[in-house]
């Protein structure tokens, strides 16, 4: 889990350089999302809070990060795309900022890998709130959808 | 009006830092929206499509930035911020891309007004898709809550 954690953090690094600019760092899963932390400094806005674009980015990249880890740890080898989210800002960010994964239940969990072993797609929706030293500021829900790669061995 | 374009230029360069990492750019307003542009490479994911964050945050200022200069041309000194956003990524985007908002309706825009005129807010809703050199990849609609400062003049 921790080199999966590792291999995450790397392929961010590498491979998606805005991820970098914003200063995202994924800090650890915790009871089945993914925490990530992001500074104020590199994504404030005109007002010296946190600019809605960073939060969002924030909470889809937290979401995607949760599906790839759970692909992982279930062996799965899919890709991950957004297909559709929502976000409401209920107040200002004022300091630096954690993007939290609620954690899927696990009949919706369960339904998820059905499908993606049947069917070789599954879909699954995320909720994120974004928080900062005052608490939650922002509700996010994101539809994510796994397709598995051609060659890969399902059990159907 | 081009001043006011180059005042919103030199504020996103200078107060929103994020904004340049991610190299978007004011192009033009027309039809009363707004249009940004956007390079793949700086906002480029793993799959080497544009990082869905990226694409949201792109959408979600150029809402920002249409309502600001809007206030602009009707001399109303107030402060936006956006409520929520909703948003479909209907195919990856392959290329660098635009944010275009789509013009308010006429009577849209005058209720707008005359809230912020009456009652020191207003709240309005715009649509913007994201375009890549294929077209229309992205679909995003934001509520956007503007307020006027203390000591504005006002019609009541």
């Amino acid at each position: 889990m921790r080199s999966d954690l590792n291999n995450l953090r790397g392929k961010l690094r590498t491979e998606m350089p805005v991820t970098r600019h914003m200063g995202i760092r994924v800090v650890r899963q915790q009871g089945g999302g993914v925490l990530l932390r992001a500074p104020l400094a590199a994504n404030v806005n005109h007002k010296g809070t946190a600019f809605a674009g960073s939060l969002n980015a924030t909470a889809t990249l937290a979401g995607w990060c949760t599906v790839w880890l759970l692909l992982r740890e279930h062996n799965i080898d899919g890709h991950c795309v957004i297909q559709d989210s929502s976000v409401r800002y209920a107040r200002p960010v004022c300091s630096d900022f954690e993007a939290r994964v609620e954690a899927p239940a696990e009949d919706v969990l369960t339904r998820f890998f059905h499908s993606i072993r049947r069917r070789g797609r599954g879909r699954i929706e995320l909720s994120v709130t974004v928080a900062d030293r005052r608490g939650v500021a922002v509700h996010f829900r994101g539809r994510y959808v796994v397709g598995t790669d051609p060659g890969v061995a399902r059990d159907t």
